[in-house]
């Protein structure tokens, strides 16, 4: 292997080089304000996964070791994400009662089976199947999501339980409990998120009235949250809160993860498996966005194909620590970036607090109400539920407005996962659509000169035995038989033509369909009494033209300029064209 | 309703008001011939599809008068196919035993589910959905489909019980079976294959050489296939075959077709949909491919929604009269037009000469060998194995004969629903992997003009703070992600470049995804110190631009052409190159 090609699978090697200790003090100072934030999130995700907190916690270490190791992009921040715990949740909850050990182990095959398609992906440099979800799709399906995500916690907010997968579960469940709603458990989650949501919005400009500096106050008002949780437990502490009916978190074994290894299940995997195609590719997709914004600001590269190696070394080392699926997170990341991180060391510091923090919180997290935690959710994820998005994509084309509005309508009525797949087929469908009607001109001689244009726009000669044509598209399988239909209504249109000249600037690729489709034009025009000729072929066309023995049988000519080929085949009128304008 | 939009949902209101008595005489004649083939193969086609065979004369019938009054094709003939036949019994035999009336009530049932669905996507103008199969991936299908027909049909020609969904099925179940092949059976159709085979080849010139022209000597060796059941049942009745254990088709209720009803269970309805989805796309697909050629050569048109219409009002005609799933055939709709049909009455006259048929055949058919319908359908579909065709799209492009031979293989060993599915799916991610990678070039000015070119093709000068990029493609999702790699690598790599100007003559969309990335582009590059700018942008891609705030906020200018651009943005070396060549 080359010590290039070795450097993109590992990228360390190239930033490890030039690390320094300015560098280390940066990543350190970004690494305490990412585990401030990362710890309360990871136990909060956890749950919202319907896993213990102390698989957060443990997603939150090695992964993040894993993913520096091979991870392209330096200040990413991977561990538990809101989304992610949303789909594990959908994907499990069917199969096994939360809580159980069943369920517990199926996350770790979950994250393993993540893991490994991403890793596989990587390797077999599949990363552009991310393409397959257009912006609207994922705009649409974060947004459901997280209303999703925002209407489950306020079973835990009001302290009754009520759970579901869809709108149509979720909010009867709802109302039945609410007369059942514990006051205490209100008041408590209540005050965590009227703290949670000013320290978003009022505390860092009074921060800075206090005379701190805008990267400081904005430091400062991250660890709101963790602020949150210390309060929570000391208020259920002081008032023996968890006597009267306020749920807690519990006994947790925190501390540092043993090895686990999830179940080999066959029929498992099986079953699990399109869940955790899903996880990785709405996962993937997610982390690049916010990695690339984040590499672009300092003109740094990321590799689709190392992301998708680093996110897989993650999901596995979560797979074998007994965490969950996890990802780059948005907010996490801009965090890191904006504290200074400089490189994936900053990952590796905030793993070493983590564990510190799982080591010395483990007494407190016993008494941490879980409505606390869910108040930590409803924050973190108000920020995606983005319906001026969906107005914004609407008025800018109904097409892709209608696929947003779909797939967000499909993941809160059918929920995550039928909403998703539902959003893709139709976005494809669009897009098949749009390609399958290539542009393609009649197009005539500008009168004094030697050039065709469209003869919708411009004023220009036709000649009445010879139709020119232009297709201004590659030529595949979704638009071939839309250049059948045209050029069969076009010459059924036009008894007197003889001739069909096909103008090929704009043709970069002709696929075996659409070289079954020219033959069978050419064949269906010989049948008429029409020759059709091709002019301008771009060179690699021809050259994959000539691997068939179309150009032999056709009967007609390739021409290099449209001129050539009308003169030749209508010189009397074309003369006269060039004549009319002088 | 408007009269044109009516004549185009009732084509019979246009090709009715000139119908005469010669066209009727052309139609009437190509309807006998049509009639004599169609009888042995509908009859072979229900075997195929595990139906009694007077079910294939009910589905000869009434749809053919279904199509005639709404298909747009003047020469279309409808009915059983061998294909589709197949892809019924694949749907069906693992839900009941072949011959149960629960089979034959699925059938009905899958025939109107076929029906609904083409009836659907004619309403909605859906026709485009064909376009998910590409050329490879049908020839593949046609092809694996054709060879499973061929083995499958080797358990009637030996008289032994062999069946199988796919290779590994067949294969085994026809070696175990081989030790007790019958000889009789064997020889009856044996005798037929070599009958079969010969008037397809030796016959025509034969009958030429005796002073037939070439239309009637095409015409008679097609009524061979005729001449061989009855040769094969007076076999059976002469010498008692069938008392010798030579399987015959039996007592059959023949006859006109008594009103049916398929059963109406939802169940069952959500079961067969996804079958039903493929038979209507592949019988489509092929129906579309066959009428298309034939209207060519006559300059006549083909609306694929009123294909739809005709061919979805034919399949609920089979589903209300005891028939199964039909569509278009090639090889007899090739033998209706050069036969002489003129008009779809051709087809009223066929339904008419098949009922005829079976109130006068039904007391013959009783002995029938099954051996000389499996001789019949192999030598129909003999043809349809298209190995050399593969090797052709091989030849082309390796991508596309990949996709062929992969479909070809899936459908051997995996059945024909799987195969097809994957074939779609595989031939989807290559044409989303080929867009996925628009045709971006660097530009730089041709010295001694104003006209920019691909700096990798041509000897041209690069600014060194203005970067030049021509993008070739519209801009949409799938290839949306690859302009923002290209745009940071390219950036990355050019530390003194201060602006980026986007050459757009080539771009006829950009969907909201692209637009996401554009302005993702725009801010990134805004955060490294570069501006970006737009150049060439085509007046509906500028009004689309304009319903979003992206021209306001990324903060460039949109240059008419290329050169005004470069000459604002970097005056010096713009008119050094201007006059480089001077």
């Amino acid at each position: 292997m080359k010590a290039s090609s070795l450097r993109r699978w590992l990228p360390w090697l190239e930033w490890g080089r030039h690390y320094d200790r300015q560098t280390a003090a940066g990543d350190a100072l970004a690494a305490l304000i990412v585990t401030l934030l990362l710890i309360p999130q990871s136990l909060a995700y956890a749950m919202l996964a319907g896993l213990p907190p102390a698989a957060g916690l443990y997603a939150s270490m090695l992964p993040l070791l894993a993913y520096a190791l091979f991870g392209s992009s330096r200040t990413l921040a991977v561990g538990p994400v809101a989304v992610v715990s949303l789909m594990t949740a959908a994907a499990l909850q069917p199969l096994f009662p939360a809580g159980s050990a069943e369920y517990a182990g199926a996350a770790l095959l979950l994250a393993l089976l993540s893991g490994g398609l991403l890793c596989g992906m990587a390797l077999l440099r599949l990363g552009f199947i991310a393409n397959f979800l257009s912006h609207p799709v994922i705009s649409g399906f974060i947004s459901g999501a997280a209303l999703l995500i925002v209407l489950g916690q306020l079973a835990p907010l009001l302290g009754i339980a009520a759970a579901g997968a869809t709108l149509g579960q979720l909010l009867p469940a709802l109302a039945r409990g609410l007369p059942a709603s514990h006051g205490p458990t209100l008041l408590l989650g209540v005050g965590c998120l009227v703290l949670l949501f000013w320290a978003r919005r009022g505390l860092p400009p009074l921060l800075q009235r206090c005379g701190l500096d805008q990267a400081w106050a904005g430091n400062l008002s991250r660890a709101v949250p963790v602020l949150a949780m210390i309060l929570a437990t000391g208020a259920v502490w002081l008032w023996q809160l968890d006597e009267r009916g306020v749920r807690v978190v519990g006994s947790i074994a925190a501390g540092l993860p043993a090895p686990s290894l999830p179940p080999l299940d066959l029929e498992l995997a099986r079953q699990l498996l399109p869940a955790a195609l899903l996880i990785s590719l709405v996962g993937f997709v997610e982390s690049m966005a916010v990695a690339q914004t984040l590499a672009a600001r300092r003109r740094q590269r990321i590799e689709p194909d190392s992301e998708l190696l680093g996110l897989g070394a993650a999901n596995l080392a979560a797979a074998f620590s007994g965490g969950l699926p996890v990802t780059g997170g948005i907010a996490r990341s801009q965090v890191n970036f904006e504290a200074g991180a400089r490189t994936p060391m900053a990952g590796v510091f905030s793993a070493v607090g983590i564990a510190l923090g799982a080591l010395l919180l483990a007494p407190l997290l016993q008494r941490l109400p879980q409505a606390a935690l869910a108040a930590i959710i409803v924050v973190a994820v108000w920020g995606l539920i983005d319906l001026r998005g969906l107005a914004r994509t609407w008025r800018y084309s109904r097409q892709d407005g209608a696929a947003q509005a779909a797939t967000l309508a499909a993941v809160l009525l059918l929920g995550v996962e039928t909403g998703i797949v539902l959003g893709v087929g139709l976005s494809l469908l669009l897009f098949l659509w749009r390609t399958s009607r290539p542009h393609i001109a009649v197009v005539g001689q500008v009168p004094g000169s030697e050039h065709f244009r469209n003869v919708e726009r411009f004023q220009v000669i036709e000649s009445p035995s010879v139709l020119s044509l232009r297709v201004d598209e590659s030529l595949y399988f979704p638009n071939a038989r839309y250049l059948e239909d045209r050029v069969a209504a076009l010459v059924a249109a036009r008894p007197q033509v003889r001739h069909l000249v096909l103008m090929c600037p704009g043709i970069n690729l002709i696929d075996a369909s659409a070289l079954e489709s020219l033959e069978a034009i050419a064949e269906r025009l010989c049948a008429a009494g029409v020759q059709l000729h091709l002019s301008e072929v771009k060179g690699p066309v021809m050259d994959q033209l000539g691997r068939s023995d179309f150009l032999q049988r056709f009967g007609g000519q390739v021409f290099v300029s449209h001129y050539q080929a009308l003169r030749q085949l209508d010189p009397l009128s074309t003369r006269r064209a060039l004549q009319a304008g002088r």
